[in-house]
């Protein structure tokens, strides 16, 4: 599906989930894929799937990359019954090369990105035993994956769309990030390798200062807390504590919200937080 | 005017502002009360005034606190143009006594709040001549009405309206602060004393860990630049840099924004900032 | 006792410990006072008696106040066998007066500090019961009195040291303050009402920012864990946790430290945390 | 040279200086090597030289890593003169390979470290010219040097020598770093690309957390300043402002005093700023 008729560019790096009925990390927490035709189907793709249905319905053409474009079949499929434009673009965010040949399509057959969600995320560490908690028990490789999701692919990605923003003068970048990403912290058993999210945050403060002057609204959003999704409502603690639960629409509406933001008072840091718990700092 | 439809009541702690035609700040800096009638109605009160009118537009019964009645009665004026429902209550945040006295008089004809928002602010040190920057040359009381503003007077003002809040278990507690509220810093010469406003943070911090859990949403708003109004709209350096200078309905717009988001995902910090300068820190 | 070899000058304010032998806090927390002969001379006034006995073995021509000079009656003994300078001042840092007064005394009878250490703290809040922990249990009262040691103290000293350590271009003020002192944070039962000591780390940082470029070495010490004195040693988790306990001698080192920082590199915030802890912030 | 005598063990990673008299940054910036043999020689080889002879004077066997042996010549001689023991080790930050046969040499040749500093810097992004300061300008290589230093070095390193430190419950793992580690930041002109040092302060966080309860003292050094050395002293704005320029062997005496702090009460970031300069936050 291409972008005929005009409508501005939202792209959504990483829209589906790992959380996701059949997401990685459901398989990983749970042994299995997980039913989710009882869920909205706001939840369904946690805050990826969220993001992609909140701005197709506010009107844009929305971009939504993944690995595999079998893993957004559902979600393209709702978005097309809530009247939504969109298309999917493979992306393999540890390869420059894939991403330049991801961002020649998109260019191509949608256009210049008006708004960039950078969403994606990585499990690696999930699966060290416990007792293997300390840096020293790392493999280089898992650092290097973690690296190359949290830290180059957002370089990458900002050198592919934020030369057109700066000269149009217009363009929001935004970093769905955690709360890990406050400040370096001590890997848990069962936690994956989170501290290379920290530079992911560095990435967008760095940016904010180059380029807001430039128009370009760039923000770090934490999301400190557990987002709704199959693979995580499934999960014991979820279960005995719903109020740890974000709800990913309320998300995706909080991004949509700084989007419009006036110019005169951007806002490029947005902690959110559940009422039940203290704010991560 | 009593609230007598029984609309939900929004308290605005310091509604009229230092930078008004004729405020106080005004005065000091251009050396005489200004004309206002050619501004937007929604700027000539600063932000006190425009989250007045932003929530008596959303339905909300107003409550405008200020020193004087009198400083209100345009603003008065205009929220009833607007169709707006509200009262004004005098209030010297000084005083424990008018403290009392005025949420006496807030219960008994509006009722308890939902909302409440302290935009109180101080000129104390502006007037201190350059070469009197340092701490050695602040007199106490300038300190002392400092400290009673920015710090116990909010520490009053939630002993009024949390417990009512707390025991319905819903409301909305946010601080108007600015840039020098987020750490110590040295007084520069026609500043007011800043560095109280740091507390006024920290008390927002305190009441964020305190009351999130009982479904009352505190946040602290940085307004981080200068913000329209006749006052600040003839300062020379907003002349020559107009892109500096912040909208306060957007401002208004953002508190509503932080009043109506989910309580699975609330904010308890918003820093807004012209897009033209770097986010302070 | 006066300087009359006319050594440089150090204050300690505070320099007796609420957890001495005698103190208020170990009559509160164990129902009498306690024992410390046993103790090595060190430990037994808490980070009061540290600096006291540190900075006389350096030299220093050491002034303790404390609001009844009986209670550093042992602790001079202490100095005094160290072959030590003393002397004691009564000081109330509540009363403006009270601080003029011994300032007057200070100068005349030991001459301008070369050293000031604020090493003051207050008990209010530890005796509110559980169930009692939100703010809106705080009388304004105890609002009161923690504010004027945290937050006015500070102020009223500055104001009587600083001019002359400016006009001479060299001195060292410190601040002995706590983890609490980093941001707002509910306040548990048992413990003090902290958060003013957030206005405490605040007017150290700006005093740093003020003050540094006239050769005055401003610093906030964060003493991270619970300090070694009769009264804390006492009590059940520091029995249970020694690895939780920090030597004052050592902090009263690190203070020392600070002060011999060569003027090209200062240290403006120093965090002492136990090995065993995570470090707050 | 062989550590015979058994001594403790410090490594200095990055020994030598890009600004000592011949180093890169020296020629780069003043278009030629510079005479040093006025200079103290101290101050000759920056803060790795510092470092390096306060450690071998305080009875260590010191250990320098560089990238060419020739680069560490001097001061071999210097340290050999002042009557120290120490080795020189090649050592490319940037290769795994290396990092593994360097501390395979240690091992063999010095024995497990007691000490291990992170001084590696590196100065791409200087040579870029006025108008490239923006990040769409970094050249992906050069990203990828910045992290390769900045981040994966610090990680290889720690790697290699935390698990006997841990073993043994004993060591100092410090990193050398600057204050733009602190939080993203715009790129000037003529600065190398230094938002990866934000990344070496978090795992230095990482570590601390880790790593402390195991009896490691880890710790980020904020050198908050110009360091002397011949390269910077030469420069017009170090020429014009002495009282910017921090003493290398002042900083070295920091770390020292790190080293030797009582674990209850462990520093884990010092910030070192110079009288004349506001800290950096």
């Amino acid at each position: 599906m291409a972008n005929t008729q005009g409508k501005p560019v939202a792209v959504i790096i990483g829209a589906t989930s790992k959380w996701q009925s059949d997401g990685r990390n459901t398989k990983l927490a749970h042994g299995k894929a997980l039913d989710d035709k009882d869920l909205p189907v706001g939840v369904r793709w946690g805050v990826g799937g969220a993001l992609a249905q909140k701005f197709a319905k506010e009107g844009f053409f929305t971009v939504l990359t993944t690995r595999k474009a079998s893993n957004a079949a559902a979600l393209e499929a709702a978005i097309k019954q809530q009247g939504g434009a969109y298309m999917t673009v493979e992306l393999d965010l540890a390869s420059e090369r894939s991403i330049e040949a991801a961002f020649k399509t998109i260019r191509a057959d949608a256009g210049e990105p008006e708004v960039l969600i950078y969403n994606a995320g990585y499990l690696e560490g999930r699966d060290l035993p416990a007792g293997k908690e300390l840096l020293e028990h790392i493999p280089v490789e898992m650092f290097d994956v973690a690296h190359a999701i949290a830290t180059r692919g957002p370089f990458l990605v900002a050198k592919e769309v934020l030369p057109a923003m700066r000269k149009r003068g217009s363009g929001s970048f935004f970093f769905s990030n955690n709360a890990k990403s406050l400040r370096g912290t001590k890997r848990n058993a069962g936690e994956s390798l989170y501290y290379p999210r920290v530079m992911m945050r560095t990435v967008a403060q760095v940016l904010t200062e180059e380029y807001s002057e430039h128009g370009i609204h760039v923000a770090n959003i934490v999301i400190d807390g557990l987002i709704d999704s199959p693979g995580t409502r499934a999960l014991p603690r979820a279960h005995n504590n719903p109020e740890i639960i974000i709800n990913p629409m309320k998300i995706a509406e909080a991004f949509y919200y700084l989007h419009t933001q006036d110019k005169s008072c951007w806002t490029h840091e947005l902690q959110l937080t559940p009422y039940s718990t203290k704010p991560s700092h």
